[in-house]
């Protein structure tokens, strides 16, 4: 398979260079409005730098990896699904959920595949959790819990064109909960307060945050997030179902344990998502080209992807009102 | 001290107990309608089985301990301040807030100590997590996430003299809310469901609950319980703050860890209230013996059992409205 | 069944304790040098303060607990052996291995039951690593791997009339090591430094100390010691076996993660041998009790201390030649 | 760097994709006796398929590494050495102390950098266990503890020719322990024996062992070794020291933990030393690289493999022999 990468910064990055070390694939053509930053990963990766035009013409291309800006996805999918290519996008399409809506009836339109970067949903930990669920180990799912906790928040410009944490942050667990309970929720409840930055709060946004979503069929899940953990990053998963419990814990940099006088200390978690998810890249990665080459509709996609703004949207509408919000879908 | 005790059951026998082992305490009187059970329990301890009136009248007694059935609490709770004895009673003090209000005036009125007994304030794990938040170890509070699941559901005869879920079971999790968010909660939301016994559910209340709790600084707790656990009694608290975060873990019932081809297998925590919690109840009657001896005012007292009661009573409210209900104290 | 204690030391309060609250017992005399250590134990207790004889005479008396210091253990296993009286005590019964001899002999002779405190037997932790074993989850034992470290070193003093490591400290673990491995060792070999203190080393002994055994069947066991563990009390047992391993971990004071900032930090073991086997100290007293109400020999008794200390004086001549000594029983 | 590869199998192909990784080498010939093996990894990896005339002739290689069978291992290091190439190669120089002499000499005398492959120096968890030792946590190291067992034993075809487990196996574990005490040790003792498969027996070989290694300084370190480990890949260090102790625990094959009826379970360590080792082998190639680019002699090396061998050695003659035996370098 040959690709085109759209966006040659950190997440770009991570996914040349996964595209250029499997065995199947060829990375053909970066793209980027920062040609510097092109021109160092083409050469480290063997591909060439092209322009968006060049790169969607060349009809040997079969799919798009799109790891530019957030503004520039939903425009770059339309782009890349009237090329007829294979669509790979980081998460979200986009922050507004009309703008997801409109773009993607122009891959339904044009009928390509479109897998969405939902990261969890890889993750080797979180995989065998959900694994064990499907296999009956707990039986029926009746409670989620989960914690996400950055460890330290991002600067303030980059806040301002967020969308928000509900949407930027918390997105990547409303869809790891809809993909646990599978059923898509009924119903948000938010709590948010702004306890890292004040200029988080400035800016009109909050830094840590609970919600609680209920199902139609009386499933509950129960979500927090901060934007800071001072121990590193604290990602949980926790289901509870009739037969028991399953917990995915925290990476850990390593398995030393040190006894003294001060207590029992072990290391802290992975500290950046680029090395807690590295395998999850991968696997991502290697999923879609999977299902690519098989034919195989690309999950999560871009109904996914819909349903994960549309809880982020609600949420921040409870946030702000106050009130518990039906989801409608 | 000398002590009456009320109540010769399950609860009544762990106090009683307890108060025949201390060295400084006697148990002159135990009171039970059931004859048989005060009569064996008094035999055992070296006490004599009283009517309530020769125990409350006997004028060498200091304390009354009440662990009698719910719906005696209050006027337990009455007479003995009339008769000006030091009162150690069982949580609740009633399952209405009218009533409660009455009570504690009675007491207020007699001017008598009251404890009452939310045992996992004493439970030596939660107290080295609330040392360690007042030594400042994570800072400022900002999350809480209880986790409370039995191991089984009581009988459904007992849930419909209950008072239902949220103020027979997480009266002991808003207790403890309110004690590690040192402030209490302005607004309840919660939601609720019936997973465990569907005859809970025909009597009118639930057996599976989550609920979230916010403060007026912007702390935020959330609590999740269940009637059942396959794997026994999960009872543990998560705290995040400034600088770092704090957890307490089930108390597993040893420390046997055996590695096998099927993994690698642990023992299940402590699975019954009376074993988890059994240097808790030593704990609070030392604590409440010492504080009489002291002259200190008991804490848990009235106060904190009227606070967890409303807090339960706008936690059911809100389930049953499907709104967020705030707290007026 | 009525009970003489001899001693009322530290070890003597822990049995007194455990006799006066147990249900079938009472706890008649107490006999110790200290006159004030006696009395004060015996008001608490409510037994009274007598001479070896007036104790020994009384009739009524079923059984002794011998918690005085070792020199006399010998002694006084004789003397209560011919008042008849079934005997509990403390290891060792001396630490010449002749003068056990001789003294298992006037038990024999005069056939009272007589039960040795090699109080890890009784630990709840090692108890269930011991029925895993029984149950065959590991299949057939292959290694052993004992741990035992003290928080810190006695006084010189102490160490003087102690025997030496191996027989003061190690005697432990070589139980254990014949009670998991099923069988007695063939063989041992013995390292030994000090580390701990010098003045240990003028006096003669050694601090920390490692050794192997093996068995005619071919298995092998390790334990290392050391006078000092920084963090505690370190005392773990791991057997590997066909089917897969056991290992018992060290009891936390309490359950609380902290993470922060320098890592993930719990609790320290428990840091005294009285708190750590508390639980073991009431065990074994009630296996006694209840081996001599159902008439059984008691086990761990003269035999199992006799071996042990065989070992202990096998290691100490192997430490001191550099050779591997055989075991000849 | 360029570089030669000798050896196409399990190992070599290792080594052979992380050469043709990394961003400063090329992998540029593979020589195998297995002319489709090398034919196979050659067009994998961009090499070309030679014989070791060709190769070690080509002026432009750097480097060669030798992952043939081990009984190759001295003559290529020696061809190589002739030919004035930096090598890196598998463990070990030879089964035979006087060939390894030998071969040294040969090194020495080209002058040639010489690694070699002990792996577990550079695990990242033993690898932050030995820089928390040299960082000073826990003082001076007074007490190591290996813990070594294989998934399973390897066909007995491949003991007959492995020079027996304490050279295969624990050959490892004695260079482990010589990087953690800082120091040869004077002395070892071992016990053997044949419990996982009685062929193994009969080849003259054993499949379980325990040694013990004590160093001039006062130092001890036990090593326990098995070929079964019913549950996976067990590779622990346990390191104690004056203020504390440091544990190298297992890693497992993922972070969730299920609670159910039957217990806690975690998931197995990682069962093949392939994945076990996979950063190891990155690690110790890295580092081969940069020893070579700075000029540094690298290590361990010759002397590092030469040390491990004697105690391979004269841990075999003890176990043989039944007595210590000392060590003479």
């Amino acid at each position: 398979m040959k690709f085109v990468l759209l966006g040659a910064g950190r997440i770009g990055q991570i996914h040349g260079k996964n595209i250029a070390n499997h065995p199947d694939c060829q990375l053909l053509h970066i793209v980027d409005v920062y040609e510097d930053a092109a021109q160092k990963l083409a050469q480290e990766l063997g591909a060439k730098v092209s322009s968006m035009e060049e790169a969607l013409n060349d009809e040997s291309v079969d799919a798009v990896i799109i790891a530019s800006s957030t503004d520039t996805h939903a425009d770059f999918i339309e782009a890349s699904a009237k090329a007829g290519k294979a669509i790979f996008c980081e998460k979200p399409i986009d922050l507004d959920s009309e703008r997801v809506a409109k773009c993607l009836k122009v891959v339904e339109q044009y009928d390509v595949p479109l897998a969405l970067g939902f990261n969890r949903r890889f993750d080797p930990n979180f995989q065998s959790l959900k694994s064990q669920i499907d296999e009956g180990k707990i039986g029926q799912t009746e409670l989620v819990v989960l914690t996400s906790r950055d460890p330290g928040p991002p600067p303030v410009d980059y806040i301002k064109k967020s969308g928000g944490l509900f949407r930027d942050m918390m997105i990547h667990d409303f869809d790891v909960a809809v993909w646990l309970l599978g059923e898509v929720p009924c119903e948000v409840m938010a709590y948010g307060s702004c306890f890292v930055n004040p200029a988080i709060g400035k800016a009109g946004d909050i830094d840590t945050a609970m919600v609680m979503l209920k199902t139609n069929s009386g499933k509950i899940a129960h979500i927090n997030n901060s934007r800071r953990a001072s121990y590193g990053y604290d990602q949980r998963i926790e289901v509870h179902g009739e037969k028991g419990s399953l917990l995915a814990q925290n990476v850990p940099l390593n398995t030393v344990i040190y006894s003294g006088e001060n207590g029992i200390v072990s290391a802290k978690p992975l500290d950046f998502f680029l090395e807690r998810y590295a395998t999850a890249y991968q696997n991502e990665l290697n999923n879609f080209i999977n299902d690519i080459q098989k034919g195989h509709k690309p999950s999560p996609g871009g109904k996914e992807g819909k349903i994960a703004l549309l809880l982020a949207d609600a949420a921040d509408q409870s946030y702000r009102s106050g009130q518990p919000i039906a989801i409608d879908i």
